[in-house]
């Protein structure tokens, strides 16, 4: 026997002498066993494979507070936004930290007259889109339009000055305001109630500010993450048809019709009375929409051409405007969107709902509304953050948005994000930095202060062509398919969402978006994934049989791989399924007439952690196979498995020399000791288990 | 060059032809370049593991049907419990069927005289222990003793015809009844309006069953498994102080005292008046608490005098209960049990609130009440099971358990468990089935047809004492320390939960217990672990830098760890985390002018699956990377991995010669292609990445 093996041994025997579990009268004997086995394992050429078990070292242990710090960095900064901080001045820690809490503080300075050509061109490009979207998707709102002006004029200015991302465009979005007139329809009517209407939506849009920002404060903005992108995919999907189904009434001209969203409700409405269809509308708005989708289709294929999508909308509201104009049309039942007052935001702050009964369903809108909001801005954000390759903070651009709601609820303004159509618009139009925002800010201005008479004879047809435009562009067909092609459960996800939507409500095709997402988090962290390995002949890479036909079995073991860490939401499942594996294996070698089984080993290298619960279910596994005369190896444990398992002295629970470095070793050895002796003979020195402290 | 390995570059070239991402010109250039990667990786002698990247085999694509199928299985199904149903006649699997229901059928066929001699005894000495017990919890329920023994009486007959478990003793709880009383306490006085009170209890016992029924028939009974062993131990240990604090009043013999149970305000009830504290009363007590602690500890080391403990309570009883009518000691302001009625259980199905505002409440009552009922009883019975080998199928256990106290509602009996000591005591007193349950029925019913005259002059502070002896033994101490030893994330859960129903109340302990447990899955479920890995020295084992000192980077090349499946709740953060390792390492190497970063090597091994969102992000990384000049290259990817790359039609995307097998197979391939070429020259032939059809 070589020095090294022989060291080796003596490593593992100390450690069970400093145990306490061993006795000098088995010294001999069990000198004999180890010489028998290293000859044995020499005998496959994997001595040089041996020198490695003191791999296994015990790692040195963690303080607990730096442990928790770890923890706390990694869950609540990790991002690591404070590593520009790292060996500087006190001045320049002083200048980082407030350029981080106002951005604009960070590019104002470095900013140029190229920069301002870019960003006043691509200003003016989602002014031009924001002004009728505003109008329009207050419509949508059920508030009043002149209220989606003011929502396009002071939101993206303080976004300017708090946000992080160069992209994003501020405003009303149009999912989001029919997310807003469904819930808001819930408590109050806005036909009979008009004024607690809008009082609602205002404080429903200050608490979604609070919730928001509150989020990026206490930096637990990751739960935006719990969401699947799939389940996203068909809500958007689905609350686009909604809106567009809805849209039909504008078109229609019809006077009475259904608030619900829901396909059958909406198509009960329009096939009631075909007789009151007014052909008026539905002439303008065919014409119309046709223009909006040409030239949206025009811009998407010649990229130069960006401008052209971005101005249809408002030039469709100019033509007919004009054309009601002159042919007096609201007399014909054409209806119109009326005087929109002149001038600047009102303060409402006096009008906010801050106690009463009105207070709660308030802070429960903008709960959910808010969330929306949320997850849509990041996400857009983030898209064009990748695509431009610089990074956003979410947490911080949380409480950007957050004041942004905060802020302009308190200057009659309703519930905005970034909207994915006007970001896009505004990253094809070449913008650098947010001030493209106050460009489109500064126009929005112009208008409330001097233009809004220009609106009085604007067609409700026209705003509801121009939201069916927008929407029917959000009507993600590709991505559906996308989603379908590669992963049926997350097509059943995004299914669920849309189908939801299409058919219940909005706030339902919501629920089932979240709760089929949590339902997947659950699934995987209940169900963890293991796999029967095999050894990949003329390999030593061991893979799933049953994934892998050129992978056999090893006779007389059972590997076994637990692909997932260890804890108490899963270690019960884990430890039930090992041994129904075992069962299964013993049944088949029995129906075969195959080599008994000997060992189980576990292939723990997925395991990154184990908890106390996840201790007791692995040892009670130990126990149970024990008593079968079956014996457990541990392949590949991670530092925290053996870590728990050293603190918790099960170290000599399971033997030291049956806790191994690589899968590789571990089958190794217990062939060798298979085919040279039997197990009782190797396992002679072998103490009983210690009763478990746990019971 | 060998055939295989000229082989294997065809078949790479083949897939690269196959999606046009190819062209005749540069055939030349390619060869030239496989010539000089092939000679410089047969320089490091890894020629045979080139021939294992066809080990990277597109799996073969299961149905979705058969996927869905699968995962049903798995997450509804995971003991597999039809399992005996396979290959039998249909007579057989009618028999089985039934068995299944009524487990009482398969086990009775086999009883013999020796299985019912060891019942009888374990029986008796249940009873003799669930007679006081059941008296006791019923006064810490605030409802009249009598439906203490009722509870005793039915719950066990239902049980022993649908249960499992052949250890579990079932009847009222301690930590059980002191939660429904403070349930109750919250919607119903019960000085000043007792029959409500008792109604209320009934109801919330008749849902209470209702959900554990669902629970079990709907197979999503794995939801019990989402609370965290430390946090219950914490959550057990606090209740049992309180419980313990609270019997300072029958102790001490005070009349007023507070119906709180936290800390604060019972020390302050305590303190209050001293002087009219009853000598007597703490006598007795201070006799009896002595007596009872003695024979459990004489009982715990002497395993064959298991019946001390066991009928230490019942004695106590008799005793006091004699002193009491001897000394007339009730004349002297010694509370006493006073009259029990006889006979068996009245019905009570008629004054169940089934309807009305109490209904809602009882709801609300029973869902908490029950879920606690049942993940004590589920947790015990498991302990059991493991104990004596045999499994229980959790599901079918809650049905079971739903049945009795659905049952047993409607027959004045309230919420009942499977209590740890109580078992415990059936345990080590060998029953052997359920009809130990049947037998302890069986004695507590000949005590209310004809005993309950006995217990008139109990005092109640011998109520107190046993309750006292009962908890005093939950308190686990011991446990408490091994949590604090192997697990600090463990311990501060505990602790939270322990402090939360010491100082503030029962139900906020346990939202607390509850919401850390869900703390830690979201922990581990959206900040996974990544590491970087570096080669131990004369291996080719690639284990984590930061915890073997031994483990070393290979210069030019960062490879990390993934350990986790990737899907939606934490892809972004993945994604921000590799970008934020390659910063830390590119600025390191900067500092200390070492070998420019060139590859980045992702070790898949952990990553189980992937969903769109993760693809979706992966993609990004490689789109970043790229850009800044650096290779990906994907290690060990998994089944789930290889499938929806390939379904996604990502695997030109990253060039399938940079998927690779092994990690070992990685890093010896990039390093070869360092040494010998630069990254431009051997990506001559890469064409621009295709635009992402997600965006």
């Amino acid at each position: 026997m070589g020095d090294v093996e022989r060291g080796v041994w003596k490593e593992a025997d100390q450690a069970h002498d400093n145990n306490g579990l061993h006795s000098q009268a088995d010294d001999s004997k069990k000198t004999k066993l180890h010489e028998t086995e290293i000859e044995a394992s020499r005998a496959f050429g994997v001595a040089h494979e041996l020198r490695s078990v003191h791999e296994v070292v015990m790692p040195t242990p963690k303080s607990t507070l730096h442990e928790f710090l770890d923890i706390s960095k990694e869950m609540l900064f990790p991002d690591n936004p404070f590593r520009q901080f790292r060996n500087q001045s006190r001045r320049r820690k002083c200048l980082l930290g407030m350029q981080y809490a106002l951005p604009i503080l960070e590019w104002g300075p470095q900013y140029n007259f190229d920069f301002f050509k870019s960003d006043l061109i691509s200003g003016i490009t989602i002014a031009s889109l924001a002004i009728p979207q505003g109008i329009a998707y207050a419509k949508l709102a059920n508030l009043p339009p002149i209220i989606g002006l003011y929502s396009s004029f002071l939101p993206p200015l303080l976004y300017a000055l708090f946000g992080s991302s160069r992209d994003l465009a501020i405003g009303p979005g149009s999912i989001l305001s029919i997310l807003v007139a469904t819930l808001l329809r819930q408590d109050v009517n806005e036909e009979t109630n008009p004024e607690a209407y809008v009082r609602l939506a205002f404080t429903a849009t200050f608490f979604a500010g609070v919730f928001q920002a509150s989020l990026g404060i206490f930096r637990i903005g990751f739960i935006t993450d719990f969401i699947s992108h799939a389940a996203v995919v068909g809500f958007i999907t689905g609350a686009a048809i909604a809106v567009s189904l809805q849209q039909l009434r504008g078109v229609l001209g019809i006077v009475h019709f259904t608030n619900k969203a829901d396909v059958i409700s909406v198509m009960h409405a329009v096939w009631e009375h075909p007789e009151k269809w007014s052909w008026r509308t539905i002439l303008i708005s065919i014409c119309f929409l046709t223009f909006l989708l040409v030239t949206k289709e025009i811009s998407k294929r010649k990229t130069n051409l960006f401008w052209l999508a971005a101005i249809a909308p408002l030039v469709s509201v100019f033509l007919s405007t004009l054309f009601v104009f002159l042919t007096h049309a609201e007399k014909h039942n054409v209806s119109i969107v009326g005087s929109l007052k002149k001038g600047l935001n009102p303060v409402s702050a006096n009008q906010l709902y801050l106690y009463g009964p009105y207070a709660m369903k308030a802070m429960k809108i903008g709960l959910i509304s808010g969330m929306v909001a949320l997850t849509e801005a990041i996400a857009v954000g983030r898209t064009f953050a990748t695509l431009k390759d610089y990074q956003i903070d979410g947490n911080k651009e949380m409480i950007a948005l957050g004041i942004v709601n905060l802020g302009s609820s308190c200057m009659s303004c309703y519930l905005t994000t970034g909207a994915v159509s006007r970001t896009a618009v505004n990253y094809h139009a070449g913008c650098k930095t947010a001030v493209s925002n106050i460009v489109m800010a500064t126009i929005v201005m112009i208008t409330l202060l001097a233009l809004t008479p220009l609106f009085h004879y604007t067609p409700d047809v026209i705003l509801a062509t121009i939201i069916l435009a927008a929407v029917l562009g959000l009507i993600d067909l590709k991505g559906i398919y996308f989603i379908w092609k590669v992963d049926k459960l997350d097509f059943l996800a995004c299914m669920g969402a849309c189908l939801g939507v299409i058919f219940i409500s909005i706030p339902f095709g919501l629920l089932i978006a979240v709760g089929i997402s949590i339902g997947k988090i659950l699934l995987n962290v209940t169900r963890p994934h293991t796999a029967i390995l095999g050894r990949i002949s003329g390999t030593s890479i061991y893979q799933d049989i049953e994934h892998y036909s050129n992978a056999s079995q090893i006779p007389g073991i059972l590997l076994i791989r637990i692909d997932s860490a260890i804890y108490f939401s899963n270690s019960n499942y884990l430890k039930e399924r090992i041994l129904r594996w075992v069962d299964d294996e013993e049944q088949s070698i029995q129906e075969r007439n195959g080599v008994p089984l000997q060992y189980v080993i576990l292939d723990l290298t997925p395991v990154t952690s184990i908890d106390t619960t996840g201790l007791s279910d692995l040892t009670n596994v130990q126990t149970v196979l024990q008593r079968r005369s079956l014996q457990l190896a541990l392949a590949s444990p991670g530092i925290d498995v053996l870590d728990k398992l050293n603190k918790a002295d099960f170290i000599p629970l399971f033997g030291q020399r049956w806790i191994f470095a690589t899968v590789c070793q571990a089958v190794q050895v217990c062939s060798a000791i298979a085919k040279e002796m039997s197990l009782d003979q190797y396992n002679e020195n072998s103490k009983p288990i210690p009763k478990n402290p746990m019971f």
